[in-house]
């Protein structure tokens, strides 16, 4: 192929780095960048932290101009561009100037798509007040700056990532925060257990926490709009924002005949190709195979958009000789306050939802050697396929560290790694740093003990009604934090106490953090009790919610 | 086989682990823990901070008892206990009470062996001083801490992970402080380049730095210990503190007649047996079958030490069912002040030694998303085989998040991943954590344009003396750190220029971090220049020394 001409539509995450990649291949190929926007290659994933002022200079949300864009990598950039056709058969793209609705038309050997995704709104009544914003752009972040000079309190739709990012920015502002979930927990990408911390954060933080209610419709009451909610409650603010999750940006993609999913997303395969010859799409818009639970998965996020088009721009001059996309397991984050939380490969929900079968273990431990000054607790979430063990996701929350146990695990999930392989990692230790025994390692020694026998886990002491409580905690953390229905005897004096115990019945030991419970049923097994221990402690048993 | 019984030589990392391993799968299991000193289960890696004082309470260092040990794993734990021999074919280790040299004899029907490493101490003219110390447990730290509150200054010997541990931990009391060591760098563990930075930090802390200078010998002179170096330089001091190596305890093992390494490590298969039957050894004292190498390595880490010890009592008790250690890599890091440094698998001297092929890539990435306060610049060096892109090792320093990406590698290391699967792996981004292309995969980049033909790599200056260095940095960063022999073309003007760059000869690019200047050499070879590139940039290229 003589050097093609590329043309990319969105030139922000899977698109700028797409066009950068290309143009390293080549000098000489003609790369067009068609914007809507007026702004290229900047941080969406900083907007909120520049709402909040954690990020000053507006300036450091724009890593690259389209000015320098053309310096470095000499692209054609058109920004303002909006492309409104895609016609395959003649390898053309019809554009519309923002500007004056002039239109234009650009011919391609090659068609990257990237244009994102935009943030769900739903018809609702009254879902056009002016005070109801959503995020993604530089320009929906100035926006929201100014409706936040004037604005005393917010309330956030969706207490997903952005939504729990918006809502502790909002409250370094001094801003009173509501925060609404259609689910009966913040961070549904995560199961509701792990995220309990999360939700005290907020609670502590002052944040009005509105858990298993959504939205009815708006109304505006002298210009402020006020949110009713399916319970029947009235939520009165200044400002609302939606984060309610993304909307593919595919009707372009569809009009000219591109494969879609069954959410809209471009289907793709391993080199980000549409079914149409010569046009890729990357990014928030379009779904690729699903390297954990098969068919396709689509994953809005900023590391996988950069990667897809880096792949597709391979793809162009490399062939089948590029290094094929992997796939993406949906690894993501976020820190609120003094909390962090996250989550590697799939969660109980996504396995239920796929039919398949796993395993999961919840342990806790050290964020460093626990003798070291600052360790802090982590959780930490493992779910495994029974039949070969292999790590199918992860889930931590913690203080410090959970980025650090969330990214091995992701390795350990691309690397098709089983909870074998956890018990026998090699982390780097030393006391700032670790553990001998990183929480890692001990997952995997739980996994791994479970498969084999060795511990009989209970994940909630509802399981297990029929069964003796045993609290093996020493009686002050008992007085702290009791556990109804449970009978007391410290582990040091277990072995004394046996005969306390009914050979008869099934027995299930609970302790603080998940280790001494398993201690104790060791006793009890090796002493051939029907034991079980309770996985995670005594802070996991809050009474369950529906 | 009927509840054995287990005798364990050593209660510390190994011995500890393997006996309350033991209890857990057996409550009738006679174990018998033989511990030379009067403290078991301690935290050995914890000691350097003691002394500093970072870790306040000696007791923290205690992770267990005697009594402890006795209360909740029913063990028999016999202190200030010396096994003087063991007698394979009886099945019998005759013990000797460090109180009153009384002997005694103890049956076994497994034993395992964790009496450690001790320090080296090498038969210098007066190496026998009293000012001359070495720091392994309770004691040793004890006698540091006396010294100390006379001391002013300290000679630390060996500039290995536990010298720079203890340098940091005496400039944080105020001590002067001389780090003495052999090599010509501090960390010999990590290749030469790698560790510039922690050079500059001891010297920026007030730490003579005397490197590639061994000790003659010692003197004393009113008390103090004054140390002669090879250089013919004369040291003189309050307290030395040697810290040049361990050498395995396997005096006892010998005699027995188990088969030893080159180095006297008991050697060991992957359930930890050595060539005895019923006889274990874990633990720094033994050497297990290399993961990465082939042949056997002897790795004295305290993760290490847990593992193999919980892997001993695993086949004692399920056979061959036990899940079979993995071998070590290696994996270690250390904090010294605001740097931290450390090491996965192998560096260029052990693959030079072993005779292996091999390449490596050096970057520099963000800690975290550069637009996000705080970011810090890691370093990030890898090792792969080239005939198959399998990461063989890894290197990282920097001020924050060395101990993630160390453990990232380290996962990558024990799945046999590729630097292809550098590539895609996919971390948890949110801009407090990590960016959405993390310097794992730019190292994953870089590599694979380096296989691939896109990246001509260029370590250092000195290699290409024939070629156009061509420094495309900005003029005012090129006047704060010049590149001697260098021509000044700042990228974005490179392709206006290009007719001042010969194209008859080569060219190498430079910059500062290694990533304009792999930009600037994509250009020159698009144009048909045979153009390589430096890595790590501008900041590693101080004249190489001897
Ligand atoms: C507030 C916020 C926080 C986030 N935080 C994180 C995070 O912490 N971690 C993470 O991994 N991800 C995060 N993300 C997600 C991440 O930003 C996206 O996954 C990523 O930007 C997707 O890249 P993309 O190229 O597909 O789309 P985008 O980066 O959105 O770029 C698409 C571009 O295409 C343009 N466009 C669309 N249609 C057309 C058209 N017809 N013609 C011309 N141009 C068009 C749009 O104007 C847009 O600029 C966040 C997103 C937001 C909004
Ligand atoms: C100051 C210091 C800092 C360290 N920092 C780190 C770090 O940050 N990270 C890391 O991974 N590792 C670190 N280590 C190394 C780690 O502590 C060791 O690898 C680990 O303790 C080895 O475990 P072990 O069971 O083999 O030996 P040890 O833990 O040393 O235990 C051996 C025990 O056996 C006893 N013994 C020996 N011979 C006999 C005998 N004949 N009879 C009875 N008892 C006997 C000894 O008294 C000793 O208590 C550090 C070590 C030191 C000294
Ligand atoms: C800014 C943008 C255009 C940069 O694209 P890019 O040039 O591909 O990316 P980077 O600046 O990270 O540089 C990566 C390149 O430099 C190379 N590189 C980086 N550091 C290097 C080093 N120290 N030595 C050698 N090469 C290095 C990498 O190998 C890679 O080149 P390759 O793709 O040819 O292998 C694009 O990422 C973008 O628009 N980002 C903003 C939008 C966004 O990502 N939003 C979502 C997250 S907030
Ligand atoms: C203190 C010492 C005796 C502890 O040994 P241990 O009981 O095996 O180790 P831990 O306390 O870390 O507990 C690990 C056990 O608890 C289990 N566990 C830990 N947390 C758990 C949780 N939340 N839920 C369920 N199980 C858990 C693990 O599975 C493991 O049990 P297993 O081996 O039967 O699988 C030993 O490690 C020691 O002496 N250490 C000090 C010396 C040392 O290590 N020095 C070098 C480093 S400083």
């Amino acid at each position: 192929m003589k050097a093609p001409r590329i043309v990319i539509i969105g030139g922000v995450a899977g698109g700028a780095s797409a066009a950068a990649r290309a143009r390293r291949h080549s000098e000489e190929a003609e790369i067009i960048v068609v914007e809507r926007g007026p702004d290229v290659s900047f941080a969406n994933c900083g907007l909120p932290y520049h709402i909040g002022g954690e990020i000053e200079d507006r300036s450091e949300l724009a890593l690259q101009t389209p000015e320098s864009l053309r310096s470095l990598l000499n692209l054609d950039v058109r920004t303002l561009s909006e492309a409104i056709e895609i016609d395959p058969a003649r390898q053309e793209v019809t554009l519309r100037s923002v500007r004056d609705g002039s239109l234009s038309h650009v011919g391609y050997d090659r068609l990257i798509l990237s244009p994102g995704a935009s943030p769900l709104r739903p018809p609702l009544p009254g879902i056009n007040h002016p005070s109801i914003l959503t995020l993604r752009n530089l320009h929906d972040m100035d926006r929201i700056m100014e409706k936040l000079d004037s604005a005393q309190s917010v309330a956030i739709i969706g207490a997903g990532f952005i939504g729990l990012e918006m809502a502790e920015q909002l409250v370094h502002l001094g801003k009173k925060v509501s925060l609404v979930e259609l689910q009966p927990q913040v961070l549904p990408q995560l199961d509701a257990e792990m995220v309990q911390a999360l939700e005290r954060e907020l609670s502590e933080h002052g944040i009005e926490l509105i858990l298993g209610d959504g939205i009815d419709g708006f109304e505006d009451r002298q210009g402020r709009p006020i949110a009713h909610l399916k319970s029947g409650r009235e939520l009165v603010t200044d400002l609302v924002v939606l984060s309610i999750g993304v909307r593919p940006e595919s009707q372009l993609a569809q009009q000219a005949g591109l494969e879609l999913g069954p959410r809209g997303h471009i289907r793709v395969d391993a080199y980000q190709r549409t079914n149409v010859a010569h046009v890729y799409a990357v990014g928030d818009v379009c779904e690729s195979p699903d390297p954990l639970l098969g068919g396709h998965v689509a994953i809005a996020l900023g590391g996988p958009a950069n990667r897809q088009g880096r792949t597709a721009a391979d793809h162009i001059f490399l062939g089948d000789q590029a290094l094929p996309y992997r796939g993406s397991i949906g690894t993501s984050i976020v820190r609120l306050f003094d909390q962090t939380a996250g989550i590697a490969g799939a969660s109980e929900r996504r396995l239920q939802m796929a039919d398949l079968p796993y395993r999961t273990v919840t342990v806790n431990g050290p964020s460093h050697a626990s003798y070291f000054p600052g360790a802090s607790t982590i959780t930490l979430k493992i779910l495994w396929d029974p039949s070969d063990g292999r790590v199918l996701g992860a889930q931590a929350i913690g203080r410090d560290g959970v980025d650090k146990r969330l990214d091995v695990l992701a390795t350990a999930i691309h690397g098709h790694l089983t909870i074998d392989d956890l018990v026998h990692l090699e982390f780097a230790y030393a006391p700032p740093f670790s553990s001998a025994k990183d929480v890692v390692n001990i997952a995997g020694f739980a996994a791994t003990n479970i498969r084999d026998g060795m511990l009989v886990p209970v994940a909630h002491l509802e399981e297990v009604r029929d069964a003796q409580i045993i609290d093996v905690r020493p009686p002050a953390a008992v007085e702290k934090l009791p556990v109804p229905g449970a009978r007391n005897i410290p582990l040091p004096t277990l072995r004394a106490r046996l005969s306390e115990i009914d050979r008869d019945r099934p027995v299930c030991t609970i302790c603080q953090m998940g280790k001494t419970s398993y201690f104790a049923a060791r006793i009890l097994a090796n002493h051939g009790y029907d034991a079980r221990s309770i996985l995670g402690g005594a802070h996991h048993q809050a009474p369950r919610s529906a």
